[in-house]
């Protein structure tokens, strides 16, 4: 009776599935959809089912009266080929926002109603909306630890779990927040070739100017099947890809689709994120990276001990081991900032260059020598001796060479963007300031992480004395009108404090 | 440089704009666009812009790689012809997003803050998450007395004002949740016989089982244009028409179309909403009925009390004169719930029929009174007698007839559905307890308001004395499929409770 035929409409629509109903559609009215309802398309035979929101359309040639087209993503969801039969229903509302309203009205919930609302997100049950209605009730005044650890069992359960069969699998993750801190680049290669499993896989920028993925690419293929990574891993006790992880801990990925659009980024919502995801993809001993700085994410060493005691709270109670590490977020890492120029500065410090930043890679060694202290042949206190000896040796690099051969090794031309303008000291003093915020914004307008030569290439670091007039750092660009952008924007706010 | 020709994709997206970029067109990698991104379409000659969300196209028939589509309203809200060009950017972020986490973190907002908010969701700045976002932050516990004053201002401020030129514009309105309600289309008649101006515009069920609109359509045309209700209002003083009120406190719509599928109903939004409405459409005497009962939206005295305060507090800072009444919301008022049923009812009462529901009439009269009070010349007290007096004389029924004709006589076949089914009580006994709730579901169910002869008719109300197997009520529906939930979803819980 209310059967259409299905249809794939090559739109993609991301992470909210769509479908799509004709205005003429029998089953429109009579059913009294809307433009923006949640419905719930059943494949008859199977009897699978996914929600979706409904668009109506007035155009035959995108979907016809007969028909129920789907976008890609819920396309592939439903998994039935074009043409099958198909019943819409109004989607039923998620039983779990009933707990959502009672975090709304301010009460705590139990293991069971993260489970429950977990599960709802993870099939799909929850629109964007409700999803936002989710994340601003748990948001900064709202969550206690035991709901923390709750929300990121919660997580852990409703997706995939790696086990890489082994008793030592380490991980790193940086909380963000510090443009061109790309020590995984170094620690990958240090901790693969003193012989321990880092399976890390990496993620591109969204706010940044790059993330690890964007800079490997610079140097390597990231993009590679989970197949793919799981063999390189297997190789070489390590890799540098992108993804693979979409099973792994589904619903931090859907928190996330709507938390970055939101800006939000609470205490609660990043620790049950990192250690869901971490726990999932299998790691056993994780170091966690906390820079501080008045730009940073953690503006202060108050802020930035509550946040490591709700890291140790909620891994302790998932038996995952954790050491937090502050560092200083005073001012960017390394000197270049995109894809390329973190790229350089990663090359420089592999290769012992004299030039190489030091900054990035001291924080390196530290970061590095923390994880193989969780080696239990090595002494407390040894590791950074170790990551050290491996770096100067050359077997880091050698490794990182192995890594990148194993990826694909890209050797197209790696230049910097064309257009160069010097920003200037307007006059001369001590640096006393670098603001992250502002030079990663200029680095974004210069076109990174998209155009991987553009970005900003610091000249001066805190405490350096400058000349006026003496370049404090270049900006790169591959195209005029995003050269002129990032100009206009240094023009206005340079980024630098000289006093 | 970065221009596309404006395409009119035949997508009904409802209040949220959707542009549609195809995979290869050359600016989606170059700007780092991605699906549900929000971008800001400009025409490049006038200037004028839009804010939408992004979904990406591979179907060159759907959009080609040179071209920008917008979904429906996003093309009209434009008002650009096709084959224009036009540019696209990043959207910025809404300056207003800030005072938005100020208020996630807990903090107060100063009206100058509602005002930044109003006039960013007023040009459609926000996304549906961020508005989310807004509404939690600001439910159950988040709005203060004189935030909830600011919001209404800021609401008010951001549409169009009608002014009817009258010191004496009076309106009525109920805040819902109880079935069968119908009060309105006797007491408009009823005031407007008076010779009252009683401009009211009625809503469409959305989640209910009938709205007044719905209601008065198996009367009359409901949906005219702005220009015919006005010039209806000014030869009847009265109407009973949908819609026009767009332009009014159109921030009101917006929340609405999140709030509505995130079922909150916070008690500051409700009386924002409610209060920006009335008072953007001219109304400057107002009476608000409030039913309690343990199944209406307000459960008890003591918040139908808190809830009278509120209206009160932000009704007399905007100098709105408004008296809030309490009724009955133990039951459903009248005996049909669903639009043929209900206007039956109200026929009956105006038609003054014995068979007409004496709740219904009471209550109408009594809101009438009161209404009838605001007018200077009425005595205290004397409002009452003289609705009923309306009423019994036919006056009211020859208004109504009045409207009718001037919007539009329906003389269609006004038949209940052709499927009916007698619940009856499984025990003898009292009448106890009737459940709005489950009622309005088995309404909704069996076809209400889709299909106008559809609903439930009950026989018997709180008190009445019930023998065993005796009707409770009929359940009337037009499909088969739809019959059948219904009488499923009455045989688990039938509504009411005999002992």
């Amino acid at each position: 009776m209310n059967t259409l035929l299905l249809r794939h409409i090559a739109i993609d629509t991301y992470k909210e599935n769509v479908a799509y109903l004709h205005r003429n559609c029998k089953l429109y009215r009579s059913e009294g959809f809307q433009a923006l309802s949640k419905i719930e398309v059943t494949e008859r035979q199977s009897g699978r089912s996914i929600i979706a929101l409904l668009n109506i359309v007035d155009d035959d040639d995108i979907t016809a009266p007969d028909e129920l087209g789907l976008s890609e993503q819920a396309f592939a969801q439903l998994g039935a080929p074009e043409r099958i039969p198909v019943s819409v229903a109004h989607a039923p509302v998620a039983d779990s926002l009933r707990q959502v309203h009672r975090k709304i009205a301010g009460e705590s919930l139990a293991l069971a109603d993260y489970r429950a609302i977990a599960r709802d997100i993870a099939a799909n049950r929850y629109s964007k909306i409700e999803i936002a209605a989710f994340l601003v009730a748990c948001s900064e005044l709202g969550l206690e630890r035991d709901e923390v650890l709750y929300l990121t069992r919660a997580m852990i359960e409703t997706g995939r779990r790696l086990d890489w069969g082994e008793p030592l699998v380490v991980d790193k993750h940086c909380i963000g927040g510090v443009p061109g801190n790309r020590t995984s680049m170094l620690i990958v290669p240090i901790v693969a070739a003193h012989g321990m499993l880092i399976p890390k896989t990496s993620s591109r920028a969204i706010t940044s100017p790059a993330g690890t993925a964007d800079t490997m690419e610079v140097l390597a293929e990231v993009e590679l099947s989970p197949d793919k990574l799981h063999e390189i891993v297997r190789s070489q006790r390590a890799c540098l890809g992108w993804g693979g992880t979409a099973a792994l801990a589904p619903v931090d990925d859907i928190l996330i689709s709507v938390e970055r659009p939101l800006l939000m980024d609470s205490p609660g919502q990043m620790v049950a994120s990192i250690l869901a995801k971490k726990v999932a993809a299998g790691a056993t001993h994780l170091v966690i990276d906390i820079p501080i700085g008045p730009t940073a994410k953690v503006r202060d060493r108050h802020r930035a001990l509550a946040l490591r005691k709700l890291f140790e709270f909620v891994s302790d109670q998932l038996g995952l081991v954790l050491e937090v590490v502050f560092s200083d977020g005073r001012q960017p890492v390394g000197r270049g900032i995109g894809p390329s120029l973190e790229a350089r500065d990663v090359l420089q410090v592999l290769e012992n260059d004299p030039r190489a930043p030091v900054d990035l890679r001291e924080k390196a060694l530290q970061l590095a020598g923390r994880i193989i202290e969780f080696d239990p042949d090595v002494r407390g206190g040894g590791g950074y001796a170790i990551a050290r000896d491996i770096l100067d040796s050359g077997r880091a690099l050698a490794k990182m060479e192995a890594i990148i051969d194993a990826q694909g090794r890209r050797t197209g031309p790696n230049h910097l963007g064309r257009l160069r303008h010097d920003v200037a000291a307007a006059r001369g003093g001590a640096v006393t300031a670098i603001d992250n915020l502002q030079l990663a914004h200029i680095a974004r307008l210069a076109g990174a992480p998209m155009d991987k030569g553009a970005g900003v290439d610091l000249h001066h670091k805190l405490g350096d004395t400058v000349q006026a007039g003496e370049p404090l750092y270049s900006i790169h660009a591959e195209f005029n009108a995003d050269f002129q952008f990032a100009r206009e924007s240094a023009e206005r706010d340079c980024g630098f404090t000289v006093s």
